[in-house]
């Protein structure tokens, strides 16, 4: 039997992001709210981190709520009918069912059935992962328009009595469209992972101590209550980071992959209008300004003053806020890069909506 | 400032599957073991879904482990090392942590940090899924080499004792490495979901569940101990389906899916050499070969009555036994469908490694 050659879906040259969009939470956490929890200051927080505030959602709230607001805004904005999405790409680890997928259900809220719809796992570089993907998916014929969602419900995840990480974390959510572009909007990535760090930010503990505890709860007497009780006050895991180590690898590792997207998009820093980096630290965003020697002229995405760190929604946040702000850097490159658990990390310059 | 132009990874024209690799648990379940469990009979599983044992995995053996044996294996048919791979995807819905992903622990067990490694979520369209963006990703020029796992270990998300859905499910990985190719080796993938059915196959609750008892049981005084032991007696969210919804939706729309694939890739039912649904149901499989009116010439995986549903490992696991037992299927034509929670599917043809 001759083997007939198999057909291939026409490409195309270019991809670039073509509208954005945010949802910020109403509540407003101040970091005088946190030290009622944490033995900590206002200044200390501020110092440190550069964090003011941070929004989280209130409980009726979902990441999928949060998706379709940022999703709806960026749709408009690129004036397209959520039935022209060709792939609905959803960055997420709060959302709280193993299956389905937040963007299943996203995908049929906006309007959008029957697009292709999934979720991935990339933690704080998950945008950045998507926008690699959404362009792979637009430049290689398999989609001609890629709603990208960074969402997080990371309030869903932290005991905010614990000193690592919840201080740091808010809630939100940003979305892009990726569509065809008669130029190049889309540098090559610059991504990866270095799983020898993967214990540097995780879980307190597995999703299975919650099978077992249900089991032994089953098959107990009352001799065990006590036990299963106080296994029971300590069963929901939580994140938890390891803050130095994630901090040098940040300033040291980061600056460079920041730099290689640079140069594989063959531009300089003095070509850039913005720099937007994952939200997770204000003196990690200074060191890298500093190593990657960023003239005064680029605008430096700051918003985690506002926000604290909402993971994979942190860099379309940014960037929305960015655009709000300075209507004048629609057109220009912007050099983003995300980095967190994983450790994990995703960096590559575009041009701004 | 006049805007540069940002430069282009060069592309690769098409893709293939280079190298397959399985994983199967050792611990084999009967029907009869099945029926302690639940009422039932081995004559009622094999006749309604054609079922005789399903593998599962013994305690110590996570998702990252069997991803890795299927893994190696893959790697090593594919002729290709670790440090080659550009792109690890683990398609996934039981990594039993929030975060980090599968992916970037698999990624460094391999040795191939810094890949960019991630998981996805889309249940047991997953591996078609992971194919569609390999693809994409290898053709865009965004990477050389792909590793597309599915990795389950669904004996760890459902209760024994229920009887829509956990007597169907087995453990079990398969991978496969996708590269450049000279001639086109992954046709068009049709894909796509439809969250309407949203409800159709899902968890009884949601995470958020585990938090508010765990916050509850911190606060409560001993007048409560007997409902908290209640509710810790159901906290473990497991798996339910709505057997009759999804098995009509199979039926009917899968085999419309099935057709359009074969039509994007520009081929004929006559010009396949094997058909690999995923191992859902024998009766499912069966109307699907009537309805797309496949010869008799045209192999059609059955690794369901061995491994039962393993979800995104299904048609890895389906393909590899076909292989191993007709191993002149190699460079031949394969269609495939997986479809799941979401709802989601995803169809290809490809050409077999
Ligand atoms: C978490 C982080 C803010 C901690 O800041 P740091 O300067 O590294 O703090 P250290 O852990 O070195 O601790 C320094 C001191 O501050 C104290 N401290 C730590 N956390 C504190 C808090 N939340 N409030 C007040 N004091 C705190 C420590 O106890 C220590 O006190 P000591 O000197 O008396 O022993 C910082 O490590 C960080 O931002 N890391 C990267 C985090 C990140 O980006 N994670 C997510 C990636 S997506
Ligand atoms: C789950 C599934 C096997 C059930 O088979 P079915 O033929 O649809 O069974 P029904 O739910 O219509 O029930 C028919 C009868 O069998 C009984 N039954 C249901 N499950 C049973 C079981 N596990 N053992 C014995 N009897 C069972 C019912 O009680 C009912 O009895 P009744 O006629 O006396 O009321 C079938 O619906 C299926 O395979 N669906 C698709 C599942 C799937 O692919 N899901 C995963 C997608 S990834």
């Amino acid at each position: 039997m001759s083997t007939p050659i198999l057909k291939q879906a026409p490409t195309h040259e270019y991809s670039r992001i073509i509208g954005i969009g945010a949802y910020r939470p109403e509540v407003i956490v101040t970091n005088d709210d946190v030290c009622q929890w944490i033995d900590s200051s206002d200044e200390w927080i501020r110092q440190r981190t550069g964090i003011v505030t941070r929004h989280r959602a209130p409980a009726g709230v979902s990441v999928i709520d949060m998706a379709e607001g940022a999703a709806r805004e960026a749709l408009k904005q690129a004036g397209i009918e959520a039935s022209q999405l060709g792939a609905v790409i959803v960055s997420t680890v709060t959302h709280p069912f193993a299956t389905p997928s937040a963007a299943a259900a996203l995908t049929d809220r906006l309007g959008a059935t029957p697009a292709p719809a999934f979720d991935i796992s990339a933690a704080c570089a998950g945008y950045c992962y998507g926008i690699a993907q959404a362009d792979a998916l637009v430049r290689s014929g398999a989609a001609e328009y890629v709603l990208v969602v960074g969402a997080e419900k990371l309030s869903d995840v932290i005991d905010n009595h614990e000193r690592t990480i919840s201080f740091l974390l808010g809630d939100g959510a940003g979305a892009v469209v990726i569509g065809p572009s008669e130029t190049p909007g889309i540098a090559p990535s610059v991504w990866g992972s270095d799983g020898s760090k993967w214990n540097a930010i995780g879980m307190t503990h597995s999703l299975d101590d919650v099978r077992k505890l249900g089991e032994t709860a089953r098959h107990s007497d009352e001799s065990d209550d006590q036990a299963i009780i106080e296994a029971t006050q300590d069963i929901w895991p939580t994140l938890r980071q390891d803050g130095q180590t994630v901090f040098r690898w940040a300033v040291w590792e980061m600056a460079k992959v920041a730099q290689q997207a640079l140069d594989s998009a063959g531009i300089e820093a003095t070509d850039l209008a913005a720099f937007v980096p994952h939200q997770a630290n204000m003196r990690i965003i200074d060191e890298m300004v500093k190593k990657l020697k960023l003239p005064e002229t680029v605008v430096v995405a700051r918003d985690i003053a506002d926000a604290g760190n909402t993971s994979a929604a942190s860099i379309p946040l940014a960037t929305h806020r960015l655009l709000q702000e300075n209507p004048g850097l629609s057109g220009g490159l912007a050099l983003q890069i995300g980095f967190g658990a994983g450790l994990v990390f995703g960096a590559q310059v575009v041009v701004l909506p």
